[in-house]
C-alpha cells in the first residue's frame, strides 16, 4: 500500500487539480514562492516519506523558470525521502533542440533529461514528444502518452464528411497516419521545397484534397506560421474547409493573430499548456488531457502494463 | 600551448570584456538569443576544439534564466570538444539555500553544483561564497576568490580615521576580521536577539564604536534591511560616521530606497553583479573585480599555485 501523492507546480495548476479529481486524491500541499531577488523558494508541507510522488509540470514558457522550479521540487522531494519521484511533463520544453542542426550547438533536450535525472527523477511520463528519440535521452523509464485519440474523438463527434488528414511536413506523417486510421480517412502531405536558393518556398500537396474537409495535424503549434500557410494552401487547392489540431499550444509571438486571420475553421488543442485569457479566441477549442494522464498515473502506480494505453 | 578562450553570457558582459582586456585575449564569439517562445538558443561561433574555456556568468537575478543559459552553454562547449570548461561565477546564486532550515526544503545551492557538473563543467572559479562549505558541494576543483582586499584598499585610500570594522551578524565575523587586519582596526559585532517571542529584535553592539568611523561588511546586500538597520544603530550608539561594503550587490525590492534614506555615508560594492542604471545612486560606489578574476584565470590556466592569490 504505497501512498500515491500528486503535487503541482506553477505551469498547470488547473490540469493538476483535474487530474487529482479523476484519481480521487487530494492535491499535495506545497508552497512555491519567490524570495525578494526572484530565487525560487519551495517547501513541501506534508510528509511524503516512502510515498510515490507524481509532480505535474510542463516546461512550457517561461521554460527556464519552469525547469528550475521542477528541479528544485525534485531535490526537495528526494531529501524528504520520497520513494519514487515521477515527473509528469504534459509538454516537454526544449524538445526541438534535439540534435545539432549546426556545428557547436547544444542538444538542450538531452541536457534537460540529464538535469532531471541528476535532480532525482525516477520516472518520466510525457505526452507527444517532438521526437520519440528523446525517450532514449533518459536512463530512467519514460512513458509517452499519445494525444491523437483525444483529438480524433473530437473530430469524430463533429461528423464532418469527406475528411482528409494532412501532415504539414514529412516529419509528421506517422502522426497523421494514426489520426487518419482513427477517422477512417485518407492522408495528404505538404511537401515544401525551395526550387532555387533565394526563391520562396513552394507548397506542393501530395494526395487528393479537392472538395474535401482537411484536418491538419502537428505536435506543436508555436508561431502558427506553418499551420496557417498550410491552411491557406488547402483552400487555394480546392479543399472545402480546413481544420487544424495540435497537442501542444505554444502559441508564441504572432500566433493568435495569424490563426484569427487564417482560413482555419477551428484549431483544436489540448491543455498540455494552459491558454491564458488573451489567447482564448472563438476559433480555438481546448480539450483536456487530464483523464488520459490520470489513467496513466494509476496504471504506473499499480504497475500495470501501460503499452495499450499509450499507443 | 593550450589555447585560452573567454566567453561571456548575458549576466556580466561588461565585466567579461574588462577581463579579456586585462588578459589580452579577444572575447570568444558566440550568440545567445531567444526563440519566439523564449527558449534559449546558443551557438558558439568559433572553433574551440582542444581549448581551455572560461565562461563568465553570475547566476544573479534572473537566476533561473542565468543558470539555464550557463548550463546550455556548457553543453554546447562540451559537444564542441572543449578541453576544459572553467565556469567563472562572480556571484553564485541560490547560495543562501545551502542547508535545510526547515523540514522538506531543497538544498538548491547543492542542486546547482550538481547541475553544473552534469552539464560538463570541469572547474569553478567563484568569489566570496555565502558559505565556504559550498566548495564541498562540488566534486570538481573550486577556486574561491576573496573580495576583502579590493574593498579594504578602497577604504585605505580614503584615509578615514579611527575605524572600527563591523560584522552585521555572528556569521560574518571571519570576514570582518580579515578586513580589520588589512585596515589595522578593531572589530565590533552586532548581536541581534529577540528578548521574548513576539517582541521586536534588539540590536546589541559588542565592541566599542563610540566616536569611531564604522565600516559594516557583509557578503551579500539584498533588500538592505540588515545593513541599513545596522547603520542606524551605529549612529544611535555614538559612531561618528558609517560606511558599508559588500561584495555582491543583489539590491532587490526596497534596497535602493532604504540605502538612500539611511544614515550610510557610502555603500561600496563590486561588479560581481552589474548595477542597472536605476540603481546607480551617488551613495553607491562600485569597484571592479576584473583585475582579480583576470589574474585568477591566468594563474589557473598556467597551473600556478593560486592559494596566495585567493586568500
Ligand atoms: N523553441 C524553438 N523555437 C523554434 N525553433 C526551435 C526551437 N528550439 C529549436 N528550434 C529549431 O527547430 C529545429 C528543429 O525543429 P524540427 O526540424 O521541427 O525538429 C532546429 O533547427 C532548432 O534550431
Ligand atoms: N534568495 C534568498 N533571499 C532571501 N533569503 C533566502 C534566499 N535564499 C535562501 N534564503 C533564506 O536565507 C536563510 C539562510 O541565510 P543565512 O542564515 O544568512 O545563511 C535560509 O533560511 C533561507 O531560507
Amino acid at each position: 500500500d504505497n501512498k500515491l501523492k500528486v503535487f503541482t507546480l506553477s505551469s498547470n495548476p488547473d490540469l493538476a487539480y483535474e487530474i487529482t479529481e479523476k484519481i480521487g486524491v487530494p492535491l499535495g500541499k506545497s508552497s512555491v514562492q519567490r524570495f525578494s531577488d526572484g530565487e525560487i523558494q519551495i517547501n513541501i508541507e506534508e510528509s511524503i516519506r516512502g510515498c510515490d510522488i507524481y509532480v505535474i509540470q510542463s516546461t512550457s514558457s517561461p521554460a527556464n523558470e519552469h525547469i528550475m522550479e521542477l528541479l528544485i521540487m525534485i531535490d526537495a522531494l528526494k531529501r524528504a525521502s520520497a520513494k519514487t519521484i515521477n515527473v509528469v511533463l504534459p509538454y516537454y520544453g526544449y524538445a526541438r533542440q534535439d540534435r545539432k542542426a549546426r556545428s557547436r550547438e547544444p542538444i538542450t533536450a538531452k541536457l534537460v533529461a540529464n538535469l532531471l535525472e541528476t535532480a532525482g527523477a525516477t520516472r518520466v511520463i510525457t505526452l507527444d514528444l517532438h521526437a520519440t528519440q528523446i525517450q532514449g535521452f533518459f536512463d530512467i523509464p519514460v512513458d509517452q502518452l499519445v494525444g491523437v485519440p483525444i483529438l480524433a474523438d473530437y473530430f469524430e463527434a463533429k461528423q464532418l464528411d469527406d475528411i482528409v488528414v494532412v501532415s504539414p511536413d514529412h516529419g509528421g506523417v506517422v502522426r497523421a497516419r494514426k489520426m487518419a486510421d482513427r477517422l477512417k480517412a485518407p492522408i495528404a502531405i505538404i511537401d515544401k521545397r525551395r526550387p532555387k536558393p533565394n526563391m520562396s518556398e513552394v507548397m506542393n500537396i501530395v494526395g487528393n484534397i479537392e472538395g474535401k474537409t482537411a484536418i491538419i495535424i502537428d505536435d506543436i503549434i508555436d508561431t502558427a506560421g506553418t499551420m496557417t500557410l498550410a491552411a491557406n494552401a488547402m483552400i487555394e487547392n480546392g479543399a472545402k474547409a480546413v481544420y487544424a489540431c495540435s497537442t501542444h499550444p505554444v502559441l508564441s509571438g504572432p500566433a493568435i493573430d495569424r490563426i484569427q486571420n487564417s482560413q482555419l475553421e477551428e484549431l483544436v488543442i489540448t491543455n498540455s499548456i494552459p491558454l491564458p485569457d488573451e489567447k482564448r479566441i472563438s476559433k480555438i477549442k481546448q480539450l483536456s488531457v487530464a483523464p488520459l494522464i490520470a489513467k496513466a498515473i494509476v496504471h504506473v502506480h499499480e504497475q500495470r502494463s501501460v503499452s495499450r494505453l499509450f499507443d
